[in-house]
C-alpha cells in the first residue's frame, strides 16, 4: 500500500508549460513523469509502475515462445557500424560524438549490429539454431520535433527482440509465432492494435507494424474494416483502396505505432560475418528478424486513447494500482468526534487489509489537509481503476461507495463483498 | 528451468583476448558478459540474472526504509549542471556533446542536477519533508583507463538514492538509517563490506564508504582489524595508524568500493532553487544527502573475491541459478539399452520437478554432444551454488550426487532427501 501523504509526486492542477500531447499534459499533472528537456522524461514512481507492468507483460509473453533477456550497452562503437553502412545513413537519428581518447562512438537507437556481433560468438552450427534473445533497454534518437510527449522520446524504454534462424522456412515461422505473441501483449496490455503490412511491399510479408487507431497518431494507415487488417501509408502506393483478403473497402485513419517486426533476412549476419555450418558442413549466413515495441510509447498510448476530461482511465491489468482509497473525515466533528474518525480509519485499513491479501495493489488518500473535492479529481486524474470511498454517508448506507473509473456510477457495497467485485488481473 | 542446450552463450576454454581482470576474464568465459568496447559490457542472460538478484535485494531493503523507485533519464541539458558548476568541471568523466540541433547535452553520470530540480516540482513545505527516491539506472563516465573489467565502466548500471530532508539533524538521523541499510544489503549479497570513512575529514562524518578487500581493488584503505572499521587513502593523512575507537593499529589494504554514501547539505538545493517553508514561514533550503551502489560492479566483485582456479564460486543469493543438474548417460549401454538412458532422463526430470516445486531455480545440463568431463569443467566454471549429477553410479549408490561448489567432496544424496539439505534463500 502506498499512501498520498508518503508520495513523491503531487498532482498539478495546470498543463505543463510547452506541453502540447494530450499524453504528456496528462500524465505530467497526474506525477506519471516529469519532463527534463524536450522528448526526455523522468518516469516517476507511478509512471514506472505502469512501465513495469508493461514490461512484464512482455517479459512473460517473450519467455513462454523461448526467448533470453539480456541487456545490451547504449554506447557503441562506430566500427560495427560501418560494416554495416549504417554510421552515415543513420546520422540524422543517431548521437555521434568522440569520447576523451578521440574514438567515434554513438548511442544505440537499435541494436543489430550489437547483437548480430555477439552471436558470432555462439552461434557456428546449424545445432545452435534457432535461437531467440531480447532486452528491455534505454534507446536514443536524436528527434528533430519531439512534441508528442512520450509518444516520440529522444529517449525511451525499447524492448528488442532478435531471431536468428537456419532458412527462410523456420524464420517465417517464428516471425509468425512472434506475430501471434504481439497480439496476445497488446491484448493484455489492453490495447487495440491493428496489424498492417509495411515497407517491402503490400505483398511481400518482409514487415509488419501494430497501429492503435487515435486521434493524436503520427502514422497514416488504411485499414480493412472487415479482417481488421491494414496497410502503412509507405505501401499504399502499391495498394488497392479495396482489401485482397475481403473486398472490402480500406477507410484511412492517423494513428499511432506501437510495434512493428521485420524479417532481416541475411542482411546483417552478411556485413558482420554470423554464419553456421549446415549439416553437410557447407558455411551459410544466418537468417535473422527483429521486432520492437517501445513500453513508454505503449503507455502514451493507452492515454492518448483512454482519457475523460477529468483525466487517464488506466485498464486493470496495466494501472500503477487496482484501487484508490479515499477516506472522508467527517471534519464537522473532527474536535468533538475525534474517536468516530479514528474508527473510520481502522475500518478503512481493515479494508486495505482485505484488498492487499487478495494479491489487489492500493493507493491510499491518507492526506489530511486536502479537500474532499479535491481528492476526488485527483483519483479521476490519476485514473485507477477501481475507486473505494469510506464515509460517514457510505457507512450509513451499509459499506463503502465503489466506482470504476470507466463508468459514471458509483454503488455501495458492503465491505465483505468488495471481493465479489473487485478481482485482480490473472 | 533453463537447458544448456537452449541457453543462447556458451562457456569459452580460453581467456578473451585483451582481458587482464579476473572478474572480466571469468564472466566472459562463463557467458555472465560480453565485450563490446573497453568499459562497456552486454549483460548475456546468467550476468542480467546475478545483477537482477543484487537489484532485488537493492530494492527490498529501500523500499523497506520508505525509499521510491523512479527513473532518471542519461540525457541532460548543460544548463542545469552549470547551475551547480559541474558542466566544466566533470567534463573529463562526462561525455558531452552538442544534439543536431546544435544544443549541448551530457550524459549522466551521477543525477544530483536532475533528481534536485524534479524535487522542485514537489517539495514546498515541511509537510511534504523528509522524502527519499532512488533508481536503478545506466550511467556513463568517459573513463581514460578501464581496464578492471566491470569494476569500472564506461557503461554501468547504478543504483543511486536521494534523500530530502528539513534539517541536519533529520537528515544525520536518516544517513544513520542508510548506513545501517547498506550493511544489511551488502551482507544479504554475501560480501564482507567495511564502513570507511571517506573525504570530508575523519571526524566531520560526511561521507563513508564501503570497501570489500581484495587483491585487485584500486583502493588503498586503513582498516582497523578490531573493529572493523577503516578510513580511506584521501584522508589518511589527517589520521594516526591508530583507531580513534579501540586503538588498534589500522592496517593497510588495496581494495574494491562497492558503496558510497555523502551527506550533500545544501550545496544542491541552493543553487537549484530546492527550498521549503517551516512553521514559522520562513524558506529555508532543502538539506540532501546521496547514496551509490553499482550493481555490476557489485557482480564483479563478487567474482574477484569468490573464485578458484576452476571458475567463478556464486553465493546463493545472487546465483543466477540454485542447482545446476548434470545428467550422466551410459554411453556405453545407449544403443544396446535405450531405454535404461531414457530412465534417467524421466528420473532427472522428477529431480527438477521437486527441486522448481520447493522454489529452487534450475540449470539442466542436457547436452548430448559434450563430455562428461566438459560438462563438470562448465559446471565450475560457471559456478552455481550446489551441483546435482545424476548417472549410474549415483543411483547404483542410492541417489544422485550433490556437491556444493565452494567444497571439494561430493556425497550421494536420496531423492527424497534432496530438499532437506538444499533450500532456496529465504
Amino acid at each position: 500500500m502506498e499512501k498520498l501523504s508518503h508520495l513523491f509526486t503531487k498532482t498539478k492542477r495546470d498543463a505543463p508549460q510547452g506541453e502540447v500531447a494530450v499524453n504528456a499534459i496528462l500524465l505530467e499533472r497526474a506525477g506519471f513523469i516529469a519532463k527534463q528537456m524536450a522528448g526526455v522524461y523522468t518516469l516517476l514512481p507511478f509512471g514506472l509502475r505502469v512501465v513495469n507492468k508493461i514490461n512484464t507483460i512482455i517479459r512473460e509473453e517473450l519467455n513462454a515462445i523461448g526467448a533470453q533477456e539480456i541487456l545490451m550497452p547504449a554506447l557503441q562503437p562506430k566500427e560495427i557500424w560501418e560494416k554495416t553502412g549504417r554510421w552515415n545513413t543513420a546520422n540524422d537519428v543517431m548521437y555521434q560524438f568522440k569520447d576523451n581518447s578521440g574514438k567515434d562512438v554513438g548511442l544505440g537507437w537499435t541494436h543489430e549490429e550489437v547483437i548480430t556481433q555477439i552471436a558470432t560468438s555462439y552461434i557456428h552450427s546449424y545445432k545452435d539454431l534457432p535461437k531467440a534473445v531480447y532486452q528491455i533497454q534505454t534507446k536514443f534518437r536524436d528527434e528533430p520535433r519531439a512534441k508528442s510527449g512520450i509518444l516520440r522520446g529522444r529517449e525511451f524504454v525499447m524492448k528488442d527482440l532478435y531471431s536468428f534462424h537456419t532458412d527462410q522456412k523456420d524464420r517465417d515461422d517464428y516471425y509468425d509465432k512472434v506475430k501471434g505473441t504481439y497480439h496476445t501483449i497488446f491484448k493484455r496490455i489492453g490495447l487495440n492494435a491493428l496489424e498492417t503490412a509495411a515497407s517491402g511491399g503490400a505483398f511481400s510479408k518482409l514487415s509488419h507494424e501494430f497501429q492503435v487507431i487515435a486521434k493524436s497518431g503520427e502514422d497514416t494507415v488504411f485499414i480493412c474494416e472487415t479482417c481488421s487488417q491494414g496497410i502503412n501509408k509507405e505501401i499504399m502506393q502499391d495498394a488497392q483502396m479495396k482489401c485482397e483478403h475481403c473486398g472490402s473497402t480500406r477507410v484511412e485513419k492517423t494513428s499511432i505505432e506501437v510495434g512493428n517486426i521485420f524479417k532481416l533476412g541475411t542482411r546483417f549476419s552478411e556485413a558482420l560475418d554470423l554464419k553456421y555450418t549446415d549439416e553437410e558442413g557447407k558455411q551459410n549466413p544466418v537468417e535473422m528478424c527483429s521486432y520492437g515495441i517501445g513500453p513508454t510509447r505503449v503507455m502514451g498510448t493507452i492515454v492518448e486513447v483512454s482519457h475523460d476530461e477529468k483525466g487517464i482511465i488506466w485498464g486493470e491489468s496495466v494501472a500503477p494500482y487496482d484501487c484508490h482509497i479515499i477516506e472522508i473525515l467527517n471534519s464537522k466533528f473532527e474536535t468533538l468526534n475525534k474517536s468516530k474518525n479514528q474508527n473510520y480509519k481502522s475500518e478503512t485499513m481493515e479494508i486495505i487489509n482485505q484488498l492487499e491479501k487478495a494479491g489487489l495493489e492500493v493507493l491510499f488518500d491518507d492526506r489530511d489537509d486536502v479537500s474532499v473535492g479535491e481528492k476526488l479529481a485527483d483519483a479521476d486524474l490519476i485514473g485507477i481503476p477501481w475507486r473505494i470511498v469510506v464515509s460517514d454517508r457510505s457507512i450509513a448506507a451499509g459499506g463503502v461507495e465503489v466506482k470504476r473509473r470507466s463508468e459514471e456510477e458509483s454503488q455501495i457495497v458492503p465491505v465483505d463483498k468488495l471481493l465479489d467485485i473487485i478481482k485482480p488481473v490473472p
